[in-house]
């Protein structure tokens, strides 16, 4: 059941526009040193390290942001710093963690205008602040084109942290709020990460597997699938679709940042009775072993590397 | 002794080459959310965070590697990932640490080819294996400048990291390496981080303040005196340049990747004794509360935000 890539077809001279980001990355990382005991590899919302002490798992992420990816010259930049943290924060949340501390790193063009950056790191504070979180550090470096570096450490005490591998045959699959339009609408600069329902969703162990969405859900989903070596099925009538887009939209534009998790079929009541959040839950599909590995072609999700 | 900046000479509408790069460090996180406890700040190699069990110290950092600033598109590529990571790799050794993980963060040009990404990676890989280290997850993003982005965790287990901080009056000033012409004879691209000679000097409770010198004697020497709220004087002529090159070489040009440390005088001697690395040590000068706050204008060190 283990969805396979044949990289045959790229030779050392193809052109990254050629691949896609999951390609890249298998191809870059299998032969790398391989994780030891403890350790959870790439692939993952965030790298997971046991701790010495029982029952504490350090999660651990670098993301970067940048101009004309993550957003446009024209995004306020305050939001350009919030939206740097909140990608972070959102990785954290996707594993179920708490998050500790943040470095920031960016780079910037000289003629950019003091002001501009001053705001984005008022963007990133006011949102550090609001999560109760400590930025130990940071670093400029002069760059082309503007971009925010964002390392964070989180943890789960007393809880294992959900990977994406861990969902099974029956398995419900759900996922919190509307998809689709976000950086049309403006939703991906403001985003709340979903820390508390993550940390909800591991520390009472509802969610065999978790991530977040973040380059829409026909490109998330296959690849959470892929992980727990299972197929799917959805039910497109069930996704939760973002007022004035479309169900195209919802699976394909990426940027919703919401989470999308596999709960054992039997705990599915208890788990809506329960849900103590306000963002809507809703349940989508399901994982079996018959599922599929993919979406339709022409629900083909956000892809960094094919991008025009 | 403390050295103060004034920024009221710039305003919200300054662009960012008006600035060096401590200027604008300052201006950006004096405001920001205030470490805690057992937290070391901004401005320190890496950041330092107590972990929960005695004596253990765990070190965070992140840093970024450029195109056309810290290597040219004509460099290797196996030594722009060589370099990437060795630039992480020294700050920890800047605080006497052992590195333990490390994230891999990419931002790739849609026109580059996979092979020369590929060669960068095993770089990368090269490196970390020789100093045994694991790489526990990665991500690739679309950027117009290829760059590396290095989150790196270490720590100090029996005994304090060495902060920039810790220099006192009559310390005598040591020096690893020569100095000077490191980005023109391509020493940058392959300097071997000083992991072993940090830790010795952490361990053995010999340096009391310690750094990397990345940006010029002339330039990380204010910085760490600055940090430390004492003045220093240097012997320029005990200063070790490199065959070839000039002392204003040696004070400004940077990406040497050496450290600078402090020992108490009366250790001065034992050190000299009992130093068993290979690298060279050299002692400069010594700080002294009627000591410089900075060099000569003609020995300015490197800036980024000030380059042309």
């Amino acid at each position: 059941m283990q969805h396979s890539h044949s990289f045959l077809s790229f030779s050392t001279e193809s052109l990254l526009s050629e691949l896609s980001e999951d390609q890249l990355l298998e191809i870059l990382f299998k032969d790398m040193h391989k994780p030891g005991p403890g350790i959870v590899g790439i692939g993952d919302d965030c790298a997971v390290v046991r701790a010495e002490k029982d029952n504490l798992y350090y999660l651990f992420k670098v993301d970067a942001t940048l101009e004309n990816v993550h957003f446009e010259p024209s995004s306020p930049a305050e939001l350009i710093g919030r939206k740097a943290l909140a990608r972070a924060l959102s990785d954290i949340a996707a594993m179920g963690g708490d998050p500790l501390y943040v470095l920031v790193g960016i780079g910037i063009n000289k003629n950019e205008k003091i002001g501009k950056i001053k705001k984005i790191y008022e963007g990133i504070n006011a949102l550090a602040q609001s999560f109760g979180l400590l930025i130990i550090g940071g670093e400029t470096t002069l760059s082309e084109q503007l971009f925010l570096v964002i390392s964070i450490w989180g943890k789960t005490e007393g809880y294992k942290p959900i990977l994406r591998s861990g969902a099974t045959d029956g398995d419900s699959l759900f996922v919190t709020g509307v998809l689709g339009g976000s950086f049309d609408c403006g939703h991906h600069l403001l985003f709340i990460p979903k820390i508390k329902e993550g940390k909800w969703l591991a520390q009472g162990q509802w969610a065999t597997a978790m991530m977040d969405i973040s380059d829409g859900l026909a490109k998330d989903l296959p690849r959470m699938a892929r992980a727990s070596a299972i197929g799917f099925e959805i039910d497109f009538d069930e996704v939760p679709v973002r007022k004035g887009y479309s169900i195209k939209n919802a699976l394909t534009d990426g940027e919703d940042y919401e989470l999308l998790f596999s709960v054992a079929k039997e705990k599915e009541e208890t788990l809506l009775e329960n849900w103590p959040f306000e963002i809507p839950l809703k349940k989508i599909g399901f994982f079996s072993k018959k599922g599929k590995l993919d979406f339709p072609d022409e629900f083909r999700g956000f892809d960094h590397f094919q991008k025009s």
